[in-house]
């Protein structure tokens, strides 16, 4: 039957991801494998004002089909943001709203990515990002991520050796590592992609979710005109309404309009509305202050769990930001073998091959801290570490 | 520059539609080249309730992350629907809710075309599957459309010539003809279909608009095994949530479920709670009459006008629903000659043109009636006759 299908498709991991969290819904496993942001901070009252006054003051215009683009509020809204808090100066027309993210990288796929043209990716790397350009059927080029960032002799070996169109990341508080780029790496990354025909994909979804330390500089500051630069609201406001948006050099924007188009016409409209009352009559920064301190704290918790109850030889990575932790078990350790003896002691986690290109067995593992209260992650963690260090000896 | 972009994405025909109608915002043009749902009848009230419901009953839920497949009990409302409306038996497991029916057809195009695979498609067709599928690169066959349905003719000759992967069409009060395939129609076509390997991708937006005569049957129950139905919430609840789905054979379930992840992960979830509490809450069906009763009394009088203004040469449709008729001018003229006259009258409409893979100065004109009122209607339309009278002598 598969004749059926296109080549493109066949192509495409099934999410393992998936089938992992299914096994982990159960109530009394105690679960570091989801990757959501904490539901006790999304602000509904504040939603729920603003969805009624877009629709008391703008109810026709709010629910008709609106432009590709996106709401054009929205977007000089973001623009402003962007000025304000990091000093970078975008034109509104340089932004295109998304339907999430993740829709941000089906675009890109589409109207940049021939198939077997080169693709350069962070290892480990955002599994929903190898599955959107997998199905534009490049040659991926792994390219090792280390607790500083990106491996320069990996980049310069493979900028030389192929035509990269694109290269991936997640420069700040990665998914699944917690792992950032330093700026020296950043420096270097740029030193190396400027002036070539690659486009550095950026993707921050979590770059406003900063616990301590400075802002690094991003690489869209860097290299502009090479840079493609991803953002989110699902992780500062909620993500069921599907927001998240682009910001383009000029030459690629009528491209990426026209493939948003073809894609779902434009953004739920009536979302884009409530967030910018949202946007409009409250103060962003003060909520994202609650979301810091609270991830802040749970990281701290498991941290701490992490040195009192795993094997020592264990490395693991202290994030500055986000929702994501890495821990990395000796070299041969499965750390899928390890999942299956956790999941019957009720805890849980994510093993990490599916965030490898082409691995299996991988010794990694990604625990996340955005949704679990510090005195479960105590029990968990160490429920966890007892497994491991039976596991290993 | 061009060689950044992927062959696939220069493939893809700019929306010529989107630029005509940025000509036709201005107030004091009659336009019947829209092709909006009327924003008077949006249940604006109604939407606020339930959004307020939602919010104060399930807000933490309805904010979160969610299912790629789309909200069960939204799924089931549909599968209920289809048996008590149409007589037809969906499971709610063949059921994937999208992000508008646009996003049905990227997805189909995703799963299912191969770079020159034959995609037939009823011509004039539907703008947005022409772009949506144009990104998958498929060898176009047009099937002209008459007023009874597809050309059978020259369906049973591209079948027999081609391997036909899919055939697209909106059988019911097509955009942009008004047409619809007739019962005799739809069971040559099915005659012709059965047994091969061609889906027939059956786009259903207006289903429900229908002001007189018998329900005609689907496709979807001529050939289930052979069909992907699609449905879409813009044009009976409102277009802004971008709230669509598709049913699709088992077979083809697990890849459109994976194109849809990597597209956007899942349809913006707190709109699919708010739909699914006004459904729950409200008669749609009382709803949906009031629809009908306006566009059919709109479409009357642009018919009624167009007998009295219009010469008598010309052609056009009767539609039995939906928002749209067809004007064929006579062999020869250019309707895009004639909307160039037009806009300066104050008058608009729709060129035929952009309604076909591969034509210029098509002598077909698409004329929207959902978003004008009757006296208006008159106006425009005299109008209109003028200029075409003028014209063509």
């Amino acid at each position: 039957m598969d004749h059926i299908f296109s080549d493109r498709i066949s192509d495409v991991p099934k999410s393992f991801l998936r089938e992992i969290l299914k096994t982990t819904v159960n109530e009394d496993v105690i679960s570091f494998a989801g990757g959501l942001p904490n539901r006790d901070l999304f602000p509904i009252q504040e939603i729920k004002k603003a969805s009624i006054k877009v629709l008391d003051e703008f109810g026709g215009d709010a629910l008709q089909y609106s432009t590709s683009e996106g709401y054009s509020e929205l977007r000089k809204w973001i623009s402003e943001r962007y000025a304000s808090k990091m000093g970078l100066t975008v034109n509104p027309d340089n932004i295109l709203i998304t339907t999430g993210s993740q829709q941000g990288l089906d675009l890109i796929g589409k109207t940049l990515i021939n198939e077997s043209e080169s693709v350069a990716i962070e290892e480990p790397g955002y599994l929903g990002a190898i599955q959107a350009f997998s199905l534009y059927r490049p040659n991926f080029l792994p390219i090792p991520l280390h607790f500083d960032g990106l491996d320069l002799e990996a980049l310069r070996f493979a900028s030389e050796r192929y035509a990269i169109k694109l290269i991936y990341a997640v420069p700040n508080f990665q998914n699944p590592s917690g792992l950032s780029h330093s700026d020296e790496n950043r420096d270097e990354v740029a030193r190396i992609l400027s002036g070539s025909q690659t486009i550095f994909v950026e993707d921050d979804p979590y770059g406003e979710l900063q616990f301590r330390g400075e802002k690094r500089r991003s690489y869209y500051s860097r290299i502009p005109e090479q840079t493609i630069l991803l953002g989110s609201f699902s992780k500062i406001f909620a993500p069921s309404l599907r927001i998240g948006w682009m910001v383009a050099p000029n030459r690629l924007m009528e491209k990426l309009i026209i493939a948003k188009q073809a894609s779902d016409l434009h953004t739920n409209y009536f979302g884009q509305r409530i967030l910018f009352q949202y946007l409009t009559d409250n103060n962003l920064d003060l909520h994202i202050t609650k979301i810091r301190a609270k991830y802040s704290k749970q990281k701290d918790a498991m941290v701490a769990a992490i040195s009192k109850y795993f094997p020592k030889e264990i490395r693991y990575s202290d994030p500055d930001g986000g929702m994501f932790l890495w821990a990395i078990l000796p070299e041969g350790i499965s750390s899928r073998a390890v999942f299956d003896l956790a999941i019957e002691k009720k805890v849980a986690f994510v093993p990490g091959d599916p965030f490898y290109v082409n691995r299996t067995n991988a010794n990694t593992m990604r625990l996340n801290f955005s949704c679990v209260d510090e005195e479960t992650i105590e029990i968990g963690i160490r429920r966890l570490g007892k497994i491991i260090s039976d596991f290993i000896t």
